[in-house]
């Protein structure tokens, strides 16, 4: 029996309802496996944790993590009770850093039994790599004078490091797929960090012959995906632009509350972070309508990644089998509850393992 | 007669061959008005120029310029010939700052005649409107270290004037129109510019007491001009964020091809430049099958600017006619040429002024 400890943080608003639905899928793929076996620790650090005790999280949070074999995250945010940049560096972008989960891989396809709000698309399935620890997200910068005169400069900061990290990444990926890397850049108009980011692509790209290697500016990139996402295999891009591109991969896929995401320590020092593209969704939060996909197709990431590929494709095919079933939330056009449709995939995952 | 006189700059690649076509429907609406007149000075700034010279256009370049009414130009960039920072910011960038052509305006609508790549798309119309002079396109930055060491920082520089500048435009012109602000932020993850950024738009828009203001993370917002175009009214945007909307929003009017764009200097103390969103397009220049309509409605933006509304609503006119009656360019699908489409376009510019 292989059992593995799981820090579980529903965080805020919607975060809180599709968590549940996701863990009853992962403890179906146990029962079917017959030799896994989870253990949840569930952390209460969200926004109102903040209210109370002025922090997202304890002093020792992050080294209470870092015992776990990985993290499970709903989605952090409630910006009308804290603002965003407290809640979401206090807790996402803080557990992404200091577990050095520096690669963010998001997977958009085309599944069956969806509509896609593109007129004709032919099937898509590209991933985004997204370096996941620096870039356009940074604390450095500032403001100098004030009132008219007020000037803020912010700095985004590129290693060579963690640039290179994330490009090896998406072409040892494509090497397991089409062997294509499409790079975002924007070396244009930003004329620092662009171009080198070009540079490092060529570099580590020559190390992979057998890939198709190119670069593509993000404006023109964000309209490809919308007029030909089936071009698309590997997407490798950097905080900000991978941030943009896989939100856009939601949309096109028929829902942002579909897309899934992996926050990967790729050394396995710490644990990996599987938390979904989309956010807390305040406005939809509490009603019991929101899409569970995102959150379950996220925990197929996790059983991937954790070394249970089958399981994953079994959780993934049940997904598929419930949307062509017609089972479908508002945001995809029906009128299925979050509990009615995670109780429709975890009875297709039970009969899929059969 | 009013007499204006215009720097054509066509540029690299297919600037060449849509430029011809937009002054001939330029000089056509000139026709049907009667008192009105078109001084063209042709400019061959380009990258062939470049190589020749060494540099972009000739050190009195800008001060040539600002003697004109208003600048009218292609695409510049041959990134096979001259890396895309050199050509762009000794050209377009260089232009954009030097006149102070701090607003960028570009529509985006499902016009008469095309299909959009979305399902259903219920009509939409909305301007982005993109700060241009500063934010994400700064030349402040540089490298520190080399090899595995090496470290780049990029700064985004904000200045309240320019930024409240641009807010007020935008709150400006929908009062013209529907009366509804989209701020595009990412306050959640860009920590110092994008905080700033919300709170100007706070400040700004509190002098616009009957316009809705609402501001939008932008990996949410390139979704939703996937899913809900039809929702925006005017969106203000930083100079990056305002360049991958407007790609976006070409793609979702059916083609790149077609977005127009207007740099404005709004105090009209140098010349503004009209010049469409999309690029050079090598891989298709010197076919003559490059789209001409985002020129064509370019020089409808110019004629808006020049205080000619009733011509440029001529023009926009009778490009929804000619598309209407099914001339299009591959890039729509279609097999008209350049000239086939614009002298589609010229003849219904007539129809319409008869
Ligand atoms: C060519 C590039 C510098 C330019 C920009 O990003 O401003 C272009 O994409 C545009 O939108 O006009
Ligand atoms: C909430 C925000 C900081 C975050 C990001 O931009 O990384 C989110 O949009 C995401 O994509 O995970």
């Amino acid at each position: 029996m292989n059992a593995y400890n799981i820090a579980v943080i529903p965080g805020d608003g919607i975060g809180k309802e599709v968590v549940p639905a996701a863990l009853r899928c992962l403890e179906a793929v146990a029962d079917i496996h017959g030799g896994l076996k989870w253990n949840w620790t569930f952390f209460p650090w969200n926004c109102e944790y903040y209210l109370q005790h002025g922090e997202m999280m304890p002093e020792d949070g992050i080294s209470t993590l870092k015992q776990f074999d990985q993290i499970f995250l709903g989605a952090v945010g409630m910006p009308e009770l804290v603002p965003d940049h407290i809640s979401l560096w206090g807790l996402l972008v803080r557990i992404r850093r200091e577990c050095e989960q520096s690669i963010n891989v998001r997977p958009a396809k085309l599944l069956r039994g969806l509509d896609s709000p593109l007129r004709n698309p032919e099937p898509f399935d590209f991933v985004v790599v997204r370096e996941n620890s620096e870039g356009e997200y940074s604390q450095a910068g500032g403001a100098i004078h004030s009132g008219e005169d007020e000037l803020v400069v912010q700095n985004a900061i590129f290693t060579r490091r963690q640039t290179a990290k994330a490009m090896k990444y998406a072409f040892e990926l494509a090497a397991e797929r089409r062997q294509s890397v499409v790079s975002a850049t924007k070396s244009n108009g930003i004329v620092h960090s662009m171009p080198f980011w070009d540079r490092v692509f060529e570099e580590v790209g020559a190390a992979y012959p057998d890939a198709a290697a190119r670069s593509v500016h993000i404006d023109a990139l964000c309209a490809y995906l919308v007029m030909r996402p089936q071009q698309f295999d590997v997407i490798v891009a950097s905080n900000l632009f991978g941030d943009i591109l896989t939100d856009l991969g939601g949309a096109i896929m028929g829902s942002i509350g579909i897309a899934p995401a992996a926050n990967l320590n790729v050394e396995r020092k710490y644990p990996s972070m599987f938390e979904p593209v989309h956010g807390s969704a305040p406005d939809i939060a509490g009603k019991g309508i929101a899409n569970p996909i995102g959150q379950i197709w996220t925990a197929k990431q996790m059983l991937d990644f954790m070394g249970y590929p089958e399981l994953g494709e079994l959780v993934l095919g049940a997904i598929e089998d419930s949307l062509s079933a017609g089972v479908k939330t508002g945001d995809l056009g029906g009128t299925a509850t979050t509990e009615e449709a995670a109780s429709d995939i975890l009875a297709r995952i039970y009969q899929r393992g059969k």
